[in-house]
């Protein structure tokens, strides 16, 4: 069992010692400091998890399959710098910054393109297979991206559209994660498909959890500015429940907040967080991330059933659970 | 033999009733304008007449090759296109332009997944094969890209540098074209690699000639701005061969020009081209292009050896290589 925990580790040692090789220098650059910036790494972790929990020997493959996974978050990210101008990635300058925005596409490009590169180069006789889900997701995540993007211009924003929104944008890529581990590990797909719902529940869960975070988290607890969302005026599902609870002068407020932006936030951000604490919308946030972690757990038992590696997946499970930052 | 020419001319029409589909729109419309601009469709028309010149039958799974290979080609454009602030694109504004920054960027990104979509939901039994090739190419666009980004400030330029550029930013992309062509028609790898050396050198002769038109050409001949590249100060082939043939004042001359933009042009063209014919640097460039376009009809001779689609390839070769524009 330690054994594993260790394999799963040391994903971080298989990242380092395989840079993407290649000319010229200022295009390798910038992909590999990107990939090296560090992280949880929890994409490609739970790819090997849910490989482990069925076959427990890793491989090269494996390993591979997962950093491909860790590849294409770092894409994402990189891009995701670039539209929005993003200065700063874990404490250090983003590619476009240290770079410039030219160079930092076009390593987004070749990243996107390497993820393809080492899925081939795996010996796994479902390639095809694990292809075709890395290409769906792929092409899901930038359907979020785009919808994220519309949210501040949209007229009216339903719940299940924000939900949609970071379904695509952020859950289905560690539910592509799992189910790729579980595909390499030879599930049949009734069993992949079980660890995909679970990456898609915890995904969400997740999101939910950073959500509540940005707006109720202090900047000790997540080392991020303190109420980013509310300071940038973001229509988050705490900003759509608030605004359909509350009403007369409360709402009004509501309104006239999201619609300033005060050069001192400080007063800002006490009276939003009020107002979403009077309409209960920390609660509603709290509650919504609960079952999607309720259903998580469903999905864990049936997906490792009998397996040892269970503990491990709970453990990590419980992790994301409790995190504060 | 009619026949066939209809069935390589249809492309234009599988593309237009074969749209991106998806959303958000705002997503997926930028997609469709790019493949819709229209354009020469020089690179899938190769990849039909390949696969024609061995199978003669064309079928939906070879014009949806096609169709991934005119979508990279979208893609390199419209992400191009951002990194040059280029406004326009046949006629059109650019996708960044209409639409913004962000969105070119995303749709770009897209674009590049769909390409692997498409040729992921052919039939074709070699898939993994064409995968392994079309990644191996894309991969070396994105490095031809950085090169030729990198051109403008870099101290030394040889012409192996710059042949190596164009031959990576544009060259090994009609010959991916005409490979997977054969491949689709189950070609062995030999003959596979005689079609992709005659798209290698067809590629490169046809760059030279844009460089050529570019410097020599006449803006009604060619539709674009007269002397773009003179203006730009771009490090092309044919000053790297002036600037080490001529000497003393020409040579002076030549640097004094190379170095500064003035607002009124025409004399500089003028004087820019005197120079390089003087340096009969527009002999050494028509001398190389013609060694490419030599080498290309070796190949041909022995790519479409006995097929009847060798006039095809053959005719659609005579109209790159006469071609003013």
């Amino acid at each position: 069992m330690s054994e594993n925990i260790v394999a799963s580790d040391s994903f971080e040692e298989y990242l380092i010692s395989h840079p993407f090789l290649g000319k010229p220098e200022n295009l390798y650059n910038p992909m590999n400091y990107i990939m090296q910036l560090g992280g949880k790494r929890m994409r490609p972790k739970l790819l090997l998890l849910a490989y482990q929990s069925i076959c427990q020997e890793l491989n090269k493959d494996v390993y591979q399959l997962a950093l491909s996974i860790e590849t294409f978050h770092n894409f994402s990210l990189l891009h995701d710098d670039i539209m929005d101008n993003a200065p700063i990635r874990r404490g250090k300058k983003t590619v476009h910054e240290e770079w410039n925005t030219a160079t930092a596409i076009l390593a987004g490009d070749n990243l996107l393109i390497k993820c393809y590169d080492l899925i081939l180069k795996t010996g796994l006789p479902n390639k095809a297979e694990l292809l075709n889900e890395f290409t769906i997701m792929a092409t899901q995540v930038c359907e979020g991206q785009q919808m994220d993007m519309n949210l501040p211009t949209q007229e009216l924003i339903t719940d299940e559209e924000y939900l949609q929104m970071i379904r695509l944008k952020t859950a289905v890529l560690p539910a592509c994660a799992l189910k790729m581990g579980a595909l390499a590990a030879n599930a049949d797909l009734e069993r992949a498909d079980v660890f995909y719902d679970f990456g898609l529940n915890l995904g969400m869960a997740f999101q939910l959890q950073d959500d509540y975070l940005d707006t109720f988290g202090s900047s000790e607890e997540t080392g991020k500015q303190e109420g980013g969302d509310i300071i940038e005026n973001k229509r988050t599902l705490l900003y759509l429940h608030a605004l359909r609870t509350l009403t007369g002068g409360d709402k009004e407020e509501l309104q006239y907040w999201f619609n300033s932006k005060p050069e001192d936030s400080n007063n800002k951000i006490e009276r939003v967080r009020a107002l979403f604490k009077q309409a209960e919308s920390d609660i509603f946030l709290t509650d919504l991330k609960a079952d999607f972690e309720r259903h998580a757990l469903e999905n864990i038992e049936i997906a490792c059933d009998g397996s040892s590696n269970k503990a491990h997946i709970l453990a990590l499970f419980d992790l994301l659970k409790t995190r504060k930052a």
